[in-house]
């Protein structure tokens, strides 16, 4: 049997994968790219996969799992063959997870202390400190209460401020206000000094951030999207920033990526582009946590991480 | 009897912190500028200070506390006429804490993360991802283990990082690598990704970060100094800094203050500046931090945070 990696890589990338999944699991055989010959497809036992091509995931008799090393799984998703009773693992991934709760704390203790304003003010040479609040005074609204979302939402409240949550469905969450559907979210977003987006990609949250909601966040709101760019309708967002509805807005995603370099995003005084790097996959990690769930396959044990197809996530 | 407020003030300073000590200690007398009689100076029971005139607090007969409403004592030990014989607390507010503790956090996040550089390549619209290290495997260096650095240290070893912690005299830390005394200190300075500055300000620790110790650094170490501007020289940080032996300079105080608008600290590339404001004392917690330790010298409790004078700090 072998295990299959396949996916879209920058240069080098899928052979820094490939040494350290051998590194986590000593003595597999590896395909590298898409079997040439039936039979070839036929010893294929799970795949890990990093977005590959449309397609490339069929005609594989005996494949018994699909394991995603990214964490976002929508553009797998997309892929109208891919085989619908294998079961399809997202990547949990420890260094990624540390990643994504550091970036959101970056973002939130800049606007919450003002650090973005006071590095425009170093580029016109302007000494003028800003009055300093109680992080208990900022509030703090993490949307999607997910792996990612649910980490950051406590990690925040650990820092001591006043965080609520938000998710399609009810969570819980020590030190976090959580509501969840419609009828909590007019309120949660009206009150927040900065909102944080985690939500998964899926029909219902594609163009999340549209003039509507935007309008209905508090005057001079940050807004952090760590999340999909595909949750921003980008026009509707300069448009609230050029009015100061929204005070600041901090992007490590974008509707087309990497950011076109006229795009007014880059040069735009109060907008912070992160090159989607907010949390990256360690594949160090990554590898043993595929390690982990490629075992618990072959002893029958419940497998970690599954997608709930109809749900998107 | 009563009590004398006094400092050096910025507008409507002096009344906020009225209010603010009102409310902690509601029926007290207060004295709001330095007493123009013997009769009205034997009144004075404690004087709350902030780096007031020097010979201010001279001829006070019957004063038995001098509070500080900021951390640093370093301006009023500078005093010659200040009482030899009345006990010296400094401040340690909850907020003042809390608000260093973040702004350390924001720093070592800049740095460990890159997000400096991103924001120096959004100058130029210019997208590359940099690599993602594990905070375990970004070291950082706080120098100085008082209040405010104990505090950082421990919150930074909280977060994931490598934490070492050098100090004049021995210190223990939960996950802090503690050293002291000269010995210690190249081997701590050779191997840190950040250093974060929170000595005290003493004739010992003045020029602190001069040639030689800059020299001592890793190369590209990141340099945060969140004490005092007279620890630099900085001369010889923008020396290391134009070559590269420093990689990263976050400033928060300066020789001169407010930074001369000529000086090359603010059009560096490599050089974030803040406005003395990582970490400001909040009047109302001060307040009651002022409160409580009236309450203790008046039922002849022990004093808190009470200043050794021959050590400066």
């Amino acid at each position: 049997m072998s295990l299959l990696l396949l996916g879209r890589w920058a240069e080098g990338e899928q052979q820094a994968w490939l040494q350290a999944l051998q590194a986590a699991m000593p003595g597999e055989q590896w395909l590298l790219e898409t079997p040439r010959t039936a039979a070839e497809a036929a010893t294929v036992e799970a795949a890990i996969v990093a977005n590959p091509p449309h397609g490339s995931l069929q005609g594989l008799p005996n494949l018994r799992l699909i394991q995603s090393v990214w964490a976002g799984v929508d553009k797998l998703l997309g892929d109208p063959t891919l085989p619908a009773e294998v079961p399809l693992a997202r990547m949990v991934d420890p260094a990624m997870n540390e990643a994504m709760v550091h970036t959101a704390l970056w973002a939130v203790l800049g606007l919450h202390r003002g650090f973005f304003r006071l590095q425009a003010q170093q580029r016109e040479a302007l000494w003028r400190p800003l009055p300093q609040l109680r992080a208990q005074e900022w509030s703090v609204l993490v949307l999607g209460l997910g792996e990612l979302g649910g980490r950051v939402a406590m990690a925040l409240a650990a820092q001591g401020y006043a965080v609520s949550g938000w998710s399609r469905s009810p969570r819980r969450l020590d030190g976090v206000h959580c509501c969840h559907g419609e009828a909590g979210l007019a309120e949660a977003m009206a009150g927040a000094d900065t909102l944080i987006n985690l939500l998964p990609l899926t029909p219902q949250t594609q163009g999340f951030f549209d003039a509507p909601h935007l309008a209905a966040c508090k005057p001079g709101a940050g807004l952090v999207n760590l999340a999909r760019g595909a949750h921003v309708d980008e026009a509707a967002l300069l448009a609230a920033l050029d009015s100061g509805q929204i005070g600041h807005a901090l992007l490590d995603v974008f509707a087309v990526e990497p950011l076109p370099p006229t795009h007014r995003f880059w040069s735009h005084p109060r907008v912070t582009v992160l090159p989607h790097t907010a949390a990256q996959t360690d594949a160090r990690s990554a590898a043993l946590v595929v390690a982990e769930n490629l075992a618990a396959l072959r002893r029958g044990a419940p497998l970690q991480h599954l997608v709930a197809r109809t749900r998107g996530y």
